[in-house]
C-alpha cells in the first residue's frame, strides 16, 4: 500500500492550517510552512495561528517552519496551499527541493491568468513531475468549521488511485470525510468557477433579490460550469458532486463567503474601488477568476453568461442592475 | 401553435394562488378554484387571499370559485395545485368535468403512498388521458417571492413539446422564467425527494452543525435523488437543473422552508409529536414523502441512505444524534 509518508503543507493560511490539523488529528506528522517567519514561530511557541485560524489550538503533531527546504526535505506528500496566481512563482523556488516521486497536492482554486492553465497543469509544467503524481483536494470546506471538528466531506482527486487512497486515509480524521475521484479536471474546474458564481449570487442578494433568484443563479451557474468542465475533459458527475454542487452551494449560500460578501457590496451600490479597499488587501478570488475562466471558456467556444456578466461588472464598468437586466432579458428556451 | 386557452388553477393555496397571478400577469384569463367557498368569495370581493398569500393584491384577470364544474368548464389547461396525497381523490371528483384534450399540469410534489405512483401517473390512471397531455411545473419557487414579482426560474416538463411551449408562453411574465423540458420523470423525482433532504439539512442545523455539513448533505442527497431518477427513467441533466439542484438548494437553505424548519425542531431535541403539533395541522411533506420515496427506491434496489435516516427518525423512533452518527460512520469510498 502507498503511504503518504511525511507531509508538508506549504502555506499557513486558514485552509492550509486547517488541513495540517486534519492530517495531524488523523495521526500524521506534519510540517507547516509559512512564508512569514513570525507565523511559524507563533505556531511553534503557542500552537495557535491567530492571524488565520483564531481560537483553534493546533495538535502537537504539527511543526511549523518558514524554511521551505526544511519543510520539503523528506516530504513524500506536499500540499500546496498558496494562492492560485502565485503557484507558479512558488514552485519555481521549490522545484529543486522536492523529493523524487512525491505526491503534489493542489489546494488552490483558480485558473492561471495568461496561460489559462489549471493548477495541476501549472504544477506539471513547472516541476516536470508525471501528471499521475498530482492530486487535488476540493469540496465544501469552510476552514473555520473544519478547525472546529464539524463534519465535512471533500474530494481527493488523482489519476493514480493508489495515491488518492493513500491521501484519503491520511485525511480521514472522523470529522473529515474524503471521497476519492479520478477526475482531476472536473474537480479543478468546480473549484475555479464557484467563486465567480458566488459573486453573482452576492450581487443579487445585495440588490435585494430573494432565494428563488439565488437558487436559479446557483443552478444556471452549475450548468455553465458543467459545460466548461466537460469541454475540458472533466466529468459531469464530478461537478454534480462535492467539488461541484457541494462547494458551489457552500460558497454561494454562506454569509461568511468572501466572494459572496464582496458581491453583496457591489449589489448595494458600492464601487469596485470601495469594495476592494474594504477587503483590506485580502484576495477576492472571483474577481481574478472571472477573467481567466472566461478567457478559457472562450477558447473552447463555451458560453458562460453568468461569468461574463460578473466579468463585465468587475472589469468593464457594467452596473449590477444592468448585469441583472441583461441576464433576465435572455430569451426563454429549453433547459 | 398550441394555445393554453382558458386556464383553471385548482387549489388556492400559496402556490396555486401565486401561479394564478403569474398567468394573469402574463395576460391570461384564470379561474382559481378554492375548496373553501369563503376563500373564493374573499378573492373575488377584495382581490386578496390573506390565509395563503397575505399582502399580495391579485390581478383583475383572476376570478375565483368554489365550484369545480365552473372552474373546469371550458378550461383547456388545468393546473392541479392540491396536496400530493389528495390528488387521486380530487381527480375522482373532477374527472367527468375535464374538457377533452385539456393539458393537465401537476403542481404537487410527492409520491403516492401505497401505489408508489408519481403524480403524473396518478393523473393518467384516474382520468385516462394520454400521458402526453400531462405536464409538471417544478423549480426553486418560494410562492411568497413570486407573489412579490421577484425573478425566478422554473421547469415546465411535458413529453409533448407543443404543450410545454404553450405553457411556457402562458407563464412568461417577465419576472417568472419557465424553461421547457421533456423529462417528466426527472422533474417529478426532484420535487418529490427534495423535502426529505431538507428535513435532513434542518436536523443537522438544529443539532448545531455548520455549512460544510449542510452542503455535504445537499450534495449527497442530490446523488441519491439522481440514482432514483435515472432508475425510474429520468435524466441526470434534469436533476442537475432547476427542478433538481435548484429546488433542492432553495428548500434546504431557506429559513422559510417548512421542511427544513421542521427538521431543525427535531434537531434541537423536540419529539415528533411536539414538532408536528407546532405545525398546527399544516402539512410537512417530507414526513410523508420519506416513506413513499424510500419504498419506491427499495422496489428498484436503489440505496438512499439520507432518506432512510430521515425515515427512521420520523417513523421508527431513531434519534437525530443516532441518525447523524449512522451517516458519518459509513465507510469512506469513491465519490
Amino acid at each position: 500500500m502507498v503511504s503518504t509518508g511525511t507531509v508538508a503543507v506549504m502555506g499557513a493560511g486558514a485552509w492550509g492550517t486547517a488541513l495540517a490539523k486534519v492530517l495531524a488529528d488523523a495521526g500524521g506528522e506534519v510540517t507547516l510552512w509559512s512564508r512569514r517567519p513570525e507565523v511559524a514561530d507563533q505556531v511553534n511557541r503557542t500552537r495557535y495561528n491567530p492571524d488565520y485560524l483564531p481560537g483553534t489550538l493546533l495538535p502537537a503533531g504539527i511543526r511549523a517552519t518558514a524554511d521551505a527546504a526544511e519543510a520539503l526535505g523528506g516530504a513524500t506528500t506536499v500540499l500546496l496551499g498558496v494562492p492560485a496566481q502565485t503557484m507558479r512563482a512558488n514552485l519555481e523556488h521549490w522545484g529543486g527541493l522536492l523529493v523524487d516521486g512525491a505526491t503534489l497536492v493542489s489546494l488552490a482554486k483558480g485558473i492561471e491568468l495568461g496561460t489559462l492553465m489549471r493548477m495541476s497543469q501549472v504544477i506539471v509544467s513547472v516541476t516536470g513531475v508525471d501528471a499521475a503524481q498530482v492530486a487535488v483536494i476540493s469540496g465544501p470546506n469552510l476552514a473555520s468549521e473544519i478547525a472546529d471538528c464539524q463534519p465535512a466531506a471533500t474530494v481527493v482527486a488523482c489519476s493514480d488511485s493508489g495515491r488518492a487512497v493513500a491521501l484519503q486515509r491520511a485525511l480521514n480524521s472522523g470529522y473529515f470525510r474524503p471521497y476519492t475521484n479520478a477526475d482531476v479536471v472536473g474537480t479543478e474546474v468546480g473549484g475555479a468557477c464557484k467563486n465567480v458564481i458566488a459573486l453573482a449570487c452576492g450581487m443579487a442578494v445585495g440588490v435585494g433579490l430573494g432565494e428563488n433568484t439565488a437558487a436559479a443563479i446557483i443552478t444556471r451557474g452549475l450548468a455553465e460550469i458543467i459545460r466548461l468542465g466537460i469541454a475540458l475533459g472533466g466529468k459531469g458527475a464530478t461537478l454534480a458532486g462535492l467539488a461541484g454542487v457541494g462547494d458551489l452551494v457552500a460558497t454561494c449560500t454562506s454569509p461568511r463567503s468572501r466572494n459572496r460578501s464582496f458581491g453583496e457590496r457591489l449589489g448595494r451600490g458600492e464601487t469596485m474601488a470601495a469594495a476592494l479597499s474594504a477587503r483590506d488587501g485580502h484576495v477576492v478570488e472571483g474577481v481574478t477568476s472571472c477573467e481567466s475562466v472566461l478567457a478559457l471558456a472562450s477558447s473552447y467556444d463555451i458560453e458562460m453568461p453568468l461569468t461574463d456578466a460578473v466579468h463585465r461588472v468587475c472589469h468593464k464598468g457594467l452596473s449590477v442592475d444592468e448585469a441583472i437586466a441583461l441576464l433576465l432579458g435572455r430569451s426563454t428556451k429549453p433547459e
